[in-house]
């Protein structure tokens, strides 16, 4: 187990703690490297009537990946960060009908330009994009704002 | 308890039956008439690192609170329908700190206009909005769009 996998797992833990209804929603942080993670997440607890996805827990997926994505990238930073959602988008295209995840990214230009308005400002606002998917297709489409805002204390 | 109480009470239960994130949410369906919807929600269930509401579960509120206004409002039509969330946009105004809800509205020419639609081509998509709410504040303001299918079985 490399260094950047405990991270990742110890995260997951520390974030299912804190966020009582990912573990509800079995939600588990999977992978992340090169600006990217990806989340998972089993059908059976996210199921609605139709026995299909509850848009729900996508929306609520999404949410939490944009959120991981961002808290994680900041890690390399030397100030601790609270981050907050402000703003989201998402649009359903297809039903998901087996376990689902979402695999958010944010570019390298967009962390270099987020990296340089918090060292100016201690806080700032960044969009990124998330896509759920099953088997490779796309169930969702989510576009999410979050707010970053420097912590006083260490 | 009156007819529409009794039959709130029995939507709730199947719901929460059909969905089982809205169990671990502990979301109630608590007041329906008048073309509108009150959905409650603890914030225990739905917390976060900050110790406010969960965007995630916020978003899901909102998204069963729209979902339910719609199917609560066919029950008066003669047949059955499928109602499925296709696209959502969500602000968040303030941290939710105590236990919230979702207020959904449909107004009447609204759904006099989607009954048309209903009557004439079996299916259609109707947008509406929901607020979310702690002590009559603005926690968020979400609109969906779902669109209704007939079911083609009864």
């Amino acid at each position: 187990m490399n260094t950047v996998e405990f991270s990742l797992s110890e995260f997951c833990r520390q974030t299912r703690q804190a966020i009582p209804l990912l573990q509800s929603m079995d939600l588990r942080f999977t992978e992340f490297g090169d600006h990217r993670l990806r989340v998972d997440m089993p059908l059976a607890p996210n199921i609605n009537d139709k026995q299909t996805g509850f848009g729900g827990s996508i929306a609520a997926l999404a949410t939490a990946a944009g959120w991981a994505i961002v808290s994680l990238m900041l890690k390399s930073r030397p100030h601790r960060y609270d981050v907050m959602v402000t703003e989201s988008h998402m649009r359903y295209l297809a039903p998901a009908t087996c376990n689902f995840y979402a695999i958010a990214n944010v570019s390298d230009s967009a962390m270099a330009t987020f990296n340089q308005v918090l060292d100016e400002q201690r806080q700032g606002r960044i969009t990124l994009q998330v896509m759920v998917e099953q088997d490779g297709k796309q169930v969702a489409v989510y576009t999410g704002t979050y707010k970053v805002i420097q912590r006083v204390s260490q």
